[in-house]
């Protein structure tokens, strides 16, 4: 039996216990807990957005939202958060997670998984090449960053 | 009158077409006009995609999708593509697809539009810092790159 496992609403607030841990430890500012666990229980309720665990009491999480887009069939899913407590790292739970996620995705026919990554997170970037992703635009060859602009 | 406008189901051809030469125009491989015309035609029926137009026939698109996300109450916009037809450009269609982009997003409570850019592209760049948007998370300073792994 696998650790590893589709969160359920009800795993909300855990959820949100280790989405705030990964703000604190990168001195992000964070909505409180309770906001997020608020959130994560409407947003897991929904087709669109599903979080992946693994452990009792949970040691890492994946967050996944899901959209349509013109140049596929399939959903296209993108990669929110990918976190393991620090005391379990280097266990390969981040691993694990991720293979989880490409069961998923091929279960749902997902299209694709996106994900933004740090420039200068080499670690994390070596992390997604190992599991297949990539950086490079298959036709151009080339890189793109991640624009943004908030209006919350 | 404006002639920039919220695209509706019925302009899925006109749009695919756009779409066509877009790809056409960059040498990458591009799916069928019709079947992006279909496709288009289911997504601008949903909540979740909308289209917006410039000109009639149109001269450019900005085609986006929504999704929700953990860190906003909001939806988040991601502009998947911006295209001004070639001989068009530099008349500022790009920018009023850009502003209506800008006044859907308050209208609809949007949190945030998101855009790939190119690693190369310092005149996408260019002309989407200038409509204030940023490449540097707000805390980190920092770029990120965007990775993916397809499925399908």
């Amino acid at each position: 039996m696998t650790s590893t496992r589709i969160a359920s609403p009800s795993d909300a607030s855990e959820i949100a216990e280790l989405l705030v841990a990964f703000n604190t430890e990168f001195e992000v500012p964070t909505p409180a807990a309770a906001v997020l666990a608020d959130r994560l229980s409407t947003l897991l309720h929904s087709e669109d957005t599903f979080a992946i665990l693994e452990g009792g009491p949970a040691r890492g999480v994946a967050l996944v939202t899901l959209r349509r887009n013109v140049w596929y069939s399939g959903r296209v899913a993108l990669l929110d958060e990918l976190y393991v407590k620090p005391e379990d790292r280097n266990h390969g739970i981040g691993s694990k997670l991720i293979q989880h996620l490409f069961s998923v995705a091929k279960e749902r026919s997902l299209a694709l998984i996106e994900i933004n990554v740090d420039e200068g997170d080499i670690d994390a970037q070596r992390f997604y090449s190992r599991h297949h992703f990539s950086a490079a635009d298959p036709d151009t060859h080339e890189r793109a960053f991640y624009y943004y602009r908030e209006f919350e």
